[in-house]
């Protein structure tokens, strides 16, 4: 295949994606058929199918994608330079900001991010891994520096990823808004403490 | 009303709730009608809806009933003796095997759970209190003996519950079986280190 060919039918895949996250953000994931994706772009739904081989793999392009934004953001806020702590909290308030913008009072992409649950989990798995990454990535330096002190850098960085739970996990939020609990802020300082962080531990 | 009156209607209330529940998890909850309950109990229907107004009054009742053995289990453990560390790890454990047995793999009794979050949030809201309640009660009782280190008793608490949403939230419990990340015991540890508990900073 050419380098132009190539190009083209990268192109012609994020056109596709994008007519569909469109549709699925005005209609909704279930009523938009491909059908609907193929008339929007003036072609056949055959001619969609050379590109994405069912409504499913066209899902998982658009989830990737919503999520991918995220990911780029924790990746940018873990590559910074500073305290690891302010960066850890930074990197942990921007995915809440960012799943709640999402997710949570847009009914439809709502129902995009259950259906990734239920039929497409690789595509949260894939994301998972990404935001735990960047996380280990700030503990690894924290760590290093002696501003945290934890005993393994990997099980501390899935932990902090597992007690955003209520934070981070969209039904989650959606469940918990405006409900009684710790505050985003309540919730990192004693992920903080447990990493032993300085700045917090003076606090006590 | 003459005390074995009272006696009556406390034990009619009880004698529909074990009934109701024994429907809801044989035959499920939207399936299961007030008549069903009532042709149990040889009576009537309308003498059904004299001790409880509504279908949704029964669920509260029956649903009640199921989180409220879970809190007597918890306030049992807080009221033990021994180190705080070691009573809020078995609490944290027994609140998460009790819900995972009760609502996980049971489709009935979570379509029950899953209507309770929906329709009876109140419900749900008093079993958090009560087990944050009981958790309350061993970090305070550590904090006074100088086993925990943690600036604000409430606080701490609170987050330690939000912590454990995973391994809590009977939805939760239900996605993430079988998934990544960290284990229970790496999770309580995490939190332990978090409320400055000696033994497990002695560790590190």
């Amino acid at each position: 295949m050419s380098v132009i060919s190539e190009n083209t039918e990268a192109d012609m895949r994020h056109r596709i994606l994008v007519v569909a996250e469109r549709l699925f953000r005005q209609i909704g994931y279930q009523k938009t058929t491909v059908a609907d994706i193929a008339k929007v772009l003036q072609m056949s739904p055959a001619n969609v199918y050379r590109f994405f081989d069912s409504k499913k793999a066209i899902h998982s392009g658009v989830a990737r994608h919503l999520m991918g934004e995220v990911e780029q953001a924790a990746a940018s806020i873990a590559a910074e330079s500073g305290p690891a702590g302010d960066r850890l909290r930074k990197l942990l308030s921007t995915v809440h900001r960012m799943n709640r913008e999402r997710y949570v009072g847009d009914e439809k992409l709502h129902e995009m991010v259950a259906i990734a649950m239920e039929e497409n989990w690789d595509v949260c798995v894939l994301h998972m891994q990404q935001i735990v990454g960047a996380i280990t990535q700030i503990v690894t330096q924290g760590a290093a520096s002696g501003e945290f002190d934890v005993p393994d850098v990997a099980v501390a960085a899935g932990c902090t990823c597992t007690a955003m739970m209520r934070f981070f996990h969209p039904q989650m939020i959606a469940q918990t808004i405006n409900k009684d609990g710790p505050t985003i802020d309540q919730m990192i300082d004693f992920i903080l403490r447990s990493l032993g962080a300085r700045t917090v531990a003076a606090v006590s």
